[in-house]
C-alpha cells in the first residue's frame, strides 16, 4: 500500500450553531480544507463522511451524496460515501479514506465529518447518542451513555483507588486547553471544586464531566505522500490508521475497566510503526466522560493501567510538558458532535505538527496520536500522525 | 491492487419477519456465507455492514460492532463497520469491502446488509425511508421516495412514448421470477392487469410498481482471488466495483428521464474491464420501482434511452432469454429490505454464475452485473462479476 499524508484541514466553529444548517457546515469544513490543499473539485477522487445519526436528528439519511451536492462536486459523479459508528463516525471515516488512497484506488480524497445536535431538545438528545450502546440490553432499560460511563468509573474508582478529583482534574485540564482554542464551544476555564459542585448526572459523573452536545464540522484532505510536496510544504503523513472494535453491550465485556478495542488498535498502530507512547509528544484521546479520557491514558499505553488517577493528580499534560493531552481542548470543552470528533482531532493534530497551535502548541511535536471512540468503546480507532518534512 | 474473488455467499428468507430480531438475521446470513467459504473467525480481518436506518427503526445505531459481538468475534477486536446510503447501503458497504481486499488491508472479510423495517407502521416505514431523499427541498414538502419516481415515470412517458403498461410489465416479470426465489418476499405471479388496477400509490404508479418493505440479510466473503481456491471451486471475480453519486434532490439533475449516476458507474466499470453490455447473460438491477428497472436497462446500456418501454413490451428477460433479468425476483418480489438489497443482487448473481440457481438459471452465464440505487439515484453502484474457472 502506499503511504498517505494529510494535505489540507479545515473546522467550523463548535457550538450550538442554532442559525446554520447541516449541510452548510458540512460545506465550510470541506472547502477550508480543499482551499488550503490548494486542490480543485476536477482533482478529487471521493467523498467520505463520518455521521451518528443525522437520520434521527434531521430526518436525513443519504446524506454523503447531499454534501457532494452542495459542494457543487455532484457533476463529476465521484463516490460519496457515509460510515457510521457512533461517537468514532469520524475516525472509521478517515480510516475509510486512507485505504481509499493508499489502495491506488483514488490519488486525492476529501474526508469529513458532521454532526448537527442541537436543534433538538435535550432529551432526544440523550436518547439519539444513546443509540450507540445496545437498545435491547441497555438502552432499553434507561441505561444512557453517561449511565454507562458511570457504571466504568465507579468500578474503576474501586478497583485502582481512583478518586472523585481526579476524573475532576481530566474536565478542569480541558478547559483550560479550549480556553486557548477560537473553535471551542466552551472557552471557560474551571476549577475541581466547580467540577465536584455540578449537577450530578450519574453517579459519580456530573454536569462538567461530560462533554456537551455540538453542533460542528471538520475535514481533511488526503493524498498520496510521494505528491504530496506539489500541493504542501508540510505534508502530514498517516503513518498508522487502525480500527478495532469490542462488544457493543458494557457487560459482554472482559473488564470494565479496560477498553479492549483501545488497547487492540493502540497495539496495532503502534505495532506497525515500531514507535511507542514515550515517542509522542501530543495526543487528541477521547474524554466524553472524564472516565474515558482517563481510560485512555492507561489503555494507549501512556501510563499504566490503574495509574490514570496518580497521572491526572500529580502530573501536568498542559503545553511543554512530556505529553501535550487534548490541545484542542477535547471533546468536553472543544465540543462533541459526535460525527465530526475524529477528524477535527486530527485537525488539531496536523495544526501541531505544523506548529501553528500559539498558545497551545506542544513543543517540538513531530509526531502524533489520535484516539477516537464509539459507544462505550465498542469501536476504537487509532491513528498515529508524522511530520513528513 | 489485487484481484479479489467471493469465497461464499449466504441469504435469509426475506419477509415480513416479525418473529426475528435484527441480530438474529445478521448473524444467520453471516454464518451461512462463512460455512460456505469454510472460514473460521480466526480467518477474518474485518467485517462490513451495509444498512440505512436502524437508528430510525430500531432506535439502534453504531450497529457493526453489534453484529460482531452477536457473531461471537468481538473477542478478535476486527474492525467492524458501517456504511450507509440509502437503498445503496449493501453495494457501497461492498465497495469497501473489496477495496479493504484489494488493497491487501486485509486477506478475507465479511461484508453483510440487513434492514429490519416491518416493526414499524406503514406511514412510519415510508417516512423512514423517504430520508433518503432531500429533506430539506422534498421530503418536507411530503414527496416520499414513490411521489419522486412518479415525476420521473411520467416525464418517461412524456419524453419517450413509454406506456403504463411497459411499467407494469417490469413488475409482472418481476414477480414472475419471485415465484422461483423460495426466499422472495413474494412468490405469486401477477398480470398487468392486476397492477394496472391496484391501488394508486403515485400517479402513474400504483401499489405493484413498488417495491415492499423488508426485513432481510445477506452476506458475501470475500477474499484475494490468488487464495480463493483454498476454499472454494468455483471463486467468483470481483472483476469492477463502481460506485458514482448524483444530486439528492431530483430538482437539481441535469435530466429527470437518465440517473446520470447509474450511467457513470456503468461507464466506469465497463471500462475497467473492457466488457460491454451484450457480454452479460445474467443482471440483477434496481426496480424498487417500475419506472427504476426501466431506467436502469437504458442507463446501464442494455438499450438506448427511450427504449425501455418498447424493450418491456416484446422482450422476454426470463432465463434463455440473451438477458436474464433479476432472477431472484428484484427489489419488486424478492423483496426490499434496503441495507441488504445491494448484497442481496450479487448473492444471486453468485449462484447464477456457479449454475445453481435451477428453474431461474440463466444457461451459460459466466459475466453478470449488480445494480444498486440509492435514494431517486443519488448514489448507484455497479459490480461487475465474473466465473473464475
Amino acid at each position: 500500500m502506499r503511504e498517505v499524508a494529510i494535505l489540507g484541514v479545515g473546522q467550523t466553529k463548535f457550538g450550538e450553531l442554532w442559525d446554520r444548517s447541516f449541510r452548510e457546515i458540512g460545506i465550510e469544513a470541506g472547502f477550508s480544507a480543499l482551499t488550503e490543499a490548494k486542490l480543485g473539485s476536477h482533482d478529487l477522487g471521493a467523498l467520505y463522511l463520518g455521521n451518528m445519526a443525522s437520520g434521527a436528528f434531521l430526518d436525513q439519511e443519504h446524506i454523503a451524496p447531499l454534501i457532494l451536492d452542495y459542494a457543487g462536486l455532484s457533476r463529476h459523479h465521484l463516490p460519496a460515501i457515509r460510515v457510521e459508528a457512533g461517537g468514532a463516525s469520524g475516525g472509521v471515516a478517515l480510516h475509510q479514506a486512507y485505504l481509499a488512497v493508499a489502495s491506488g484506488a483514488h490519488d486525492f480524497v476529501v474526508v469529513g465529518g458532521a454532526e448537527k445536535m442541537t436543534d433538538v431538545p435535550d432529551d432526544l438528545q440523550l436518547a439519539i447518542t444513546s443509540a450507540a450502546a445496545d437498545q435491547e440490553w441497555e438502552t432499553v432499560f434507561g441505561a444512557t451513555l453517561p449511565a454507562l460511563w458511570a457504571l466504568v468509573a465507579r468500578r474503576h474508582m474501586h478497583d485502582h483507588g481512583t478518586r472523585r478529583e481526579d476524573l475532576a482534574r481530566m474536565s478542569v485540564h480541558s478547559h483550560e486547553m479550549g480556553s486557548k482554542n477560537p473553535l471551542a464551544h466552551y472557552r471557560n476555564r474551571i476549577t475541581v471544586d466547580q467540577v465536584l459542585g455540578a449537577p450530578e448526572v450519574a453517579d459519580p459523573l456530573g454536569l462538567l464531566d461530560c462533554a456537551p452536545a455540538t453542533d460542528g464540522a471538520a475535514a481533511l484532505v488526503l493524498g498520496p505522500l510521494e505528491k504530496a510536496r506539489r500541493y504542501t510544504d508540510t505534508p502530514i503523513r498517516i503513518a498508522a490508521s487502525e480500527v478495532a472494535c469490542d462488544t457493543l453491550a458494557l457487560q459482554h465485556r472482559r473488564d470494565l475497566t479496560t477498553l479492549d478495542a483501545s488497547v487492540a488498535a493502540a497495539r496495532a498502530a503502534f505495532g506497525r510503526t515500531g514507535w511507542t507512547p514515550s515517542d509522542l509528544r501530543v495526543a487528541e484521546v477521547n474524554d466524553a466522560y472524564s472516565i474515558s479520557g482517563l481510560l485512555a491514558l492507561e489503555d494507549l499505553g501512556f501510563v499504566e493501567k490503574g495509574a490514570g488517577g496518580p497521572a491526572l493528580r500529580e502530573g501536568d499534560f498542559g503545553p511543554g510538558a512530556k505529553l501535550t493531552l487534548n490541545p484542542s481542548g477535547g471533546l468536553k470543552a472543544q465540543g462533541c458532535p459526535f460525527g465530526a470528533v475524529g477528524i477535527a482531532q486530527v485537525v488539531e493534530l496536523v495544526r501541531q505538527l505544523r506548529g501553528e497551535s500559539k498558545d497551545r502548541q506542544a513543543p517540538g511535536a513531530t509526531r502524533a496520536l489520535a484516539h477516537n471512540l464509539g459507544g462505550t468503546g465498542a469501536t476504537a480507532v487509532v491513528h498515529l500522525l508524522e511530520r513528513a518534512n
